[in-house]
């Protein structure tokens, strides 16, 4: 089969790889419908993580092949959604929630790589969720969003606090910080402040949900999020980036007692611990545990409830991902949809 | 009247200072019963903080001397306990339970200090909860170390989420770790860990309800409390210290999705980003709003039912201050009682 390669910085490639097949009594191979290009794809892409021939790749929809002998939640022709973290699901830290952190966890970039038309899924009855049968195809992208910046925009603004009453800023308007505005709007919000200083991101911003808009950034930004919550600061803030810059643009936007997810990959980030000492904030994020919520939001997107697939502004050819890379490298997607 | 100033470098005084006096309609002015040194004062005592002429202490036990036209909750003749940061108790963020980082909050230390004879409270209200009573004197101690040390621990178990289930591992054995041992144990904590190495503080550890010691810190410490948590980590980690070291040794006790409630005072501390996120915790702490507890532990004491006074090992007058903080510093006492 063929799937996708980054062999280093800016060099994605499409090439021949080895057929996935049952390797344990609890895998499953899956033939992959749809695919897509992440933010996160983008810190090797770009160099800041060094590539190695990494098999790209952690989102999915797909078509179970076959399965191990232990597998007893999905079958053969099953139409399928999964987490990028592999989890077994009955670990003690799978029962707490925490999927992501399973005592099995594998991360599917690298390891599987879904940008590919086939995958092994290890621990498949705990990282695969069955949908209730075939999607519609104008489902497929809002299913495949399920898969990570749905699920991780989902946790973001569910570590964040948001809920009826409560005032959401979300850092960052890439397809996580859009995800979080969508899962803040469904958790009743009260106002939510996307900080976005591109156009059309704006738009979808507001489609999602978003009350506000702040383009300013830094001290300007901050002062603007003041100005919109009596002085005080967002209840809820949402990382959606993961530099030092959106880190503390999110400590500094949350009022005392209020609470930051935070679901941007850390890069050199160091958190100066006098000033969360007295900011009086939560904090708590990290890799989602998407698997928690995966149940829930394929019933809010079958049910047509919400619509992430929006999220989504280009589709391409497996086999063209390399443009797809280009045009989120560029900005000129905000996210990238790849059909085998 | 007089107090205690700290002129600089343990350089600590007891000398004459202007009477308090009601300023504004919502003071009170109290006389002090009993007042203490904090694990805090140390460190301005050790040189860490510059102190220039700074009036010390902001733990107390009084007795109302006269208030203000608008005080309502508070009379002359009451016995009260009051928080180690002055608040409204009305604006939103007290509202929310944050009554440290209360709009008009100020903090006790510096503006005020109550190690002497008589101290102004601003926002009497809002800051002070009188006692049912005159206290029986052997009460004193436990509802000084409710103004702060008790208050400060118990929030640290809550940010934690210690309870029914949970093992509580606990980083630091001052005073305040010591009151996080207790509340931890009040709250229902299954197993309690009290990280030192010290024999009596030990020792009180297993009196406050710690059922484990782990003596070793760092790595060692760490693979001492996976040991005791099946390989996983403790649930919720009490961290009462402030340095880098603990806040590391915290951070990597905490299991994945587990909490860290942290109240030690951060001193020059950096967090790695990429550990924080990747170690999936939650992490909340600062100054403790203990205004939100302390009418539940002003009962607890009233009843009979906790007793955290035990923590103070040695008694002192006021005028020979000093020698307390002298006693703290080199660790010979846990916390030093003192009475005007």
């Amino acid at each position: 089969m063929r799937g996708i390669i980054m062999h280093g910085k800016g060099d994605v490639r499409f090439e021949e790889r080895p057929d996935p097949r049952v390797e344990q009594p609890t895998d499953a191979v899956i033939k992959i419908i749809a695919a897509c290009v992440c933010g996160s794809d983008l810190w090797p892409y770009r160099g800041y993580d060094q590539p190695d021939h990494q098999k790209m790749g952690h989102e999915y929809v797909g078509q179970v092949e076959s399965v191990g002998d232990d597998v007893t939640t999905v079958s053969p022709g099953d139409y399928v959604v999964g987490s990028f973290v592999i989890s077994d699901n009955t670990c003690e830290i799978c029962e707490a929630g925490y999927q992501s952190r399973c005592v099995n966890a594998v991360f599917v970039d690298g390891e599987i790589g879904t940008q590919a038309e086939y995958a092994r899924i290890p621990h498949a009855d705990g990282t695969l969720v069955a949908l209730p049968g075939k999607p519609d195809d104008d489902l497929v992208p809002s299913l495949l969003a399920a898969s990570d910046v749905l699920g991780t925009g989902w946790f973001a603004a569910d570590a964040a606090g948001a809920g009826p009453g409560k005032t959401v800023a979300v850092v960052g308007d890439g397809a996580v910080g859009l995800m979080g505005i969508l899962a803040a709007k469904q958790m009743g919000a009260e106002k939510i402040i996307a900080m976005s200083r591109h156009e059309p991101r704006q738009q979808l911003a507001r489609e999602f949900g978003a009350t506000d808009i702040v383009a300013e950034r830094g001290a300007e930004g901050v002062a603007k999020i003041k100005e919109l919550t009596d002085g005080l600061g967002a209840h809820a803030t949402i990382e959606a980036v993961g530099t030092q810059e959106s880190m503390m643009q999110a400590v500094r936007s949350t009022r005392p007692g209020g609470s930051i997810g935070y679901v941007g990959v850390s890069h050199d980030v160091e958190l100066p611990g006098g000033e969360l000492f007295f900011g009086l904030v939560h904090l708590h994020g990290g890799p989602a545990p998407v698997r928690r919520y995966l149940p829930e939001l394929i019933d809010l997107i079958w049910n047509r409830t919400i619509e992430p697939g929006k999220v989504f502004n280009m589709e391409l050819p497996l086999a063209e991902a390399a443009r797809g890379y280009e045009a989120m490298d560029n900005r000129e997607a905000i996210k990238v949809l790849l059909r085998p």
